[in-house]
């Protein structure tokens, strides 16, 4: 790596901590300037604007979080087992950037404005999607999984569920909600999706 | 109503549905003047703080919303079907004030921040458990709900699994996801909840 780019990559790591808290909207100059110890000109050579800065300060976010989500994920051989990993994982496995889920922070804020920060936050809701769906596909090629289950229906009630719990959890400041989440989704997942 | 009142109401009706698209650090004064055709003095003749503004707003859109979700309830006899017309109302009926669920905006965007906003969204979502609870309860007592079933695990699947697709339906333009969640809703309150 280049020292400039070294040094773009400590903007962005700096930057993913800040927009993830505060919200691309809450986050000024004056605290990525704080937060990276650089001047603005020290920044913005690096950046085309505080959108692009955004955007890809919520693509390492969200690369760290999927990372933590998908911990120890390939060792575990038999689908629905992955898929409650993966649930155990989004509740007990606080990843690396503070401010809550990046898909959730980005997707609540950008939903009437920021068309450069929605499309990230499509692009991670998408690919999050496709991980859950083909681990059901290919669940039924096993034989693991029901033939009728729907891979659609299970992605949209594990990640709405996760993150809707998620949400509940941070503002009381009590993990029970993602708790009792991670009950009902393991039991949706051993009653509708694993063929006995 | 006497004029200041009035003005004063004008005030909360605007900036609500301002914050609530935009958000509290999205929302500038200069929005706020051209939504309110007021200009400064006369917007902070009102309020102490963009903070107490935002706080006024945020209880007026919750009871707008609430007043949505909880249309017709009261005349659904059985405390079941109760649950599931508030389900209904959540995923069909769209209340008055734009930029989706005021609580999941607010507490995402407070979460880590602002406490007067975050004191508001607790209580929100406080109250809102306590209706769940409390029909569970009635249920209890009628008959009409298993015994052994827990109104606090109710209201997380309920609350968070709405929330988190609502983030989703949002997110992608497509209700496909409110939908499921709501199939999966009614398909729980039937099995974990209904006394046969």
């Amino acid at each position: 790596m280049s020292k400039g780019e070294e040094t773009r990559q400590h903007i962005i790591e700096k930057a993913a901590a800040l927009f993830n808290q505060r919200g691309f909207e809450g986050t000024a100059l004056s605290d990525l300037m704080a937060a990276t110890k650089l001047r603005k000109g020290g920044i913005y050579r690096h950046f085309e604007s505080k959108e692009e800065l955004a955007a890809e300060a919520f693509d390492h976010a969200w690369r760290v979080a999927r990372r933590a989500r998908h911990q120890g994920l390939e060792e575990i051989p038999n689908t629905v087992d992955r898929l409650k990993g993966f649930v155990r994982n989004f509740v007990e496995v606080r990843p690396g950037i503070p401010g809550g889920c990046p898909l959730l922070n980005t997707a609540v804020e950008s939903d009437d404005g920021n068309a450069l920060l929605r499309a990230r936050a499509r692009e991670a809701l998408r690919s999050w999607r496709e991980f859950i769906e083909t681990t059901v596909k290919k669940g039924v090629e096993r034989g693991e999984i029901r033939r009728e289950a729907d891979g659609e229906t299970a992605a949209t009630l594990i990640i709405g569920g996760l993150e809707g719990a998620l949400m509940m959890s941070r503002l009381a400041h009590n993990d029970q909600p993602l708790h009792a989440m991670r009950a009902h989704l393991e039991d949706y997942l051993e009653s509708a999706l694993r063929k006995n």
